[in-house]
């Protein structure tokens, strides 16, 4: 194929995804239409088949790339900070892509929770990104407070990971309209700690 | 009606729940087939559709019925232990649930996060009632720790159930077949706290 094939053909799959997003976030995954999509993004539906297979497909393919470029956007510009600060910026990116595409969110928490092979290991490739970025973020600052933390890096990263998880779970349920103050909240206390350090507390796992 | 005929109908409800149960653990909520249940209960479908509408609200309520019984289990005999002791309790509990029935906590999983209207407020219900023991189970510790509480122990409550879910859909997408050691990790860490504690990180919020 030719460059300008190549390219054209990125710049038509391209059309079709923001099409896409475009209806699932007003009418919700069930009712976006194949047809109305294509219409949009001015091609045929065979032409978006040929790229997407069907609707599903179309679907993870255009939450994957968005995530993407969140996660990417989330984590290439941190600030100088200490770590509280820095997850805090990251925690308010991944909501402020949220909150701006509510009912799409709310499709991509379901689908991607519950993906099907090949997507299911795309979007926890994902997940093992940002899990290995925390962890890293959390060393550096260990490190800076003279505190050993080869041990503890990995598990502090899966409990930011819960707290972002239950966040945007009870904000997706209309449960909770301040996720980011939730997880700042659960991240502090986590840093914390909360019963008085004993010698046997610290020593016993 | 008469107390004889209430009793039969609640029989034949509970018999119809049962049989549900099994056929969704068996085939899975999409396979599943309500006149199979139905035989399988000994009653006509036209006796489902009359207890339970459609196959959703049977899934609804077998699910709700179990967790009920589940949650209570497990909140109703503690050790008289540390804090730590008695949410391994709980957390072996649930686990210990899901997986005896993996494919119908899969669908109930997918089925609790999303549910729609009443059932998202009973299964929010059920999360709400886990929140409050769990929040009493902490106020306790701190009290016999001599730790001030009051405002900790809602927070520390949503941790544990972050934690929880965050274990559970793990398990549940198949990335980690120890749930039960993962909150232990977590809650253990979250009580100990991570960096050290310095008087502005203790109150600045």
């Amino acid at each position: 194929m030719s460059t300008g094939r190549a390219q054209q053909k990125e710049e038509t799959r391209l059309r079709v995804l923001k099409a896409a997003r475009r209806h699932f976030e007003e009418h919700g995954f069930d009712e976006a239409n194949l047809r109305a999509i294509a219409a949009e993004a001015n091609v045929s539906a065979a032409t978006v088949i040929v790229h997407f297979k069907d609707k599903k497909e179309l679907l993870h393919a255009a939450l994957f790339d968005d995530l993407e470029e969140t996660i990417e956007r989330a984590l290439r510009e941190l600030p100088e900070a200490e770590l509280e600060t820095q997850l805090h910026a990251i925690t308010e990116s991944f909501f402020g892509y949220y909150q701006a595409h509510p009912k799409l969110s709310r499709t991509l928490l379901k689908e991607s929770l519950f993906a099907e092979p090949p997507w299911a290991q795309r979007f926890s490739g994902q997940v093992t990104k940002v899990h290995a970025r925390i962890a890293g973020l959390y060393q550096a600052a260990a490190a800076k407070a003279g505190v050993d933390s080869a041990a503890e890096a990995p598990l502090f990263a899966v409990a930011y990971l819960s707290f972002y998880y239950f966040a945007l779970i009870a904000w997706a349920q209309g449960a909770n309209d301040a996720p980011v103050r939730m997880v700042d909240g659960l991240v502090a206390q986590h840093l914390r700690g909360l019963l008085p350090r004993t010698p046997d507390r610290r020593t016993r796992r």
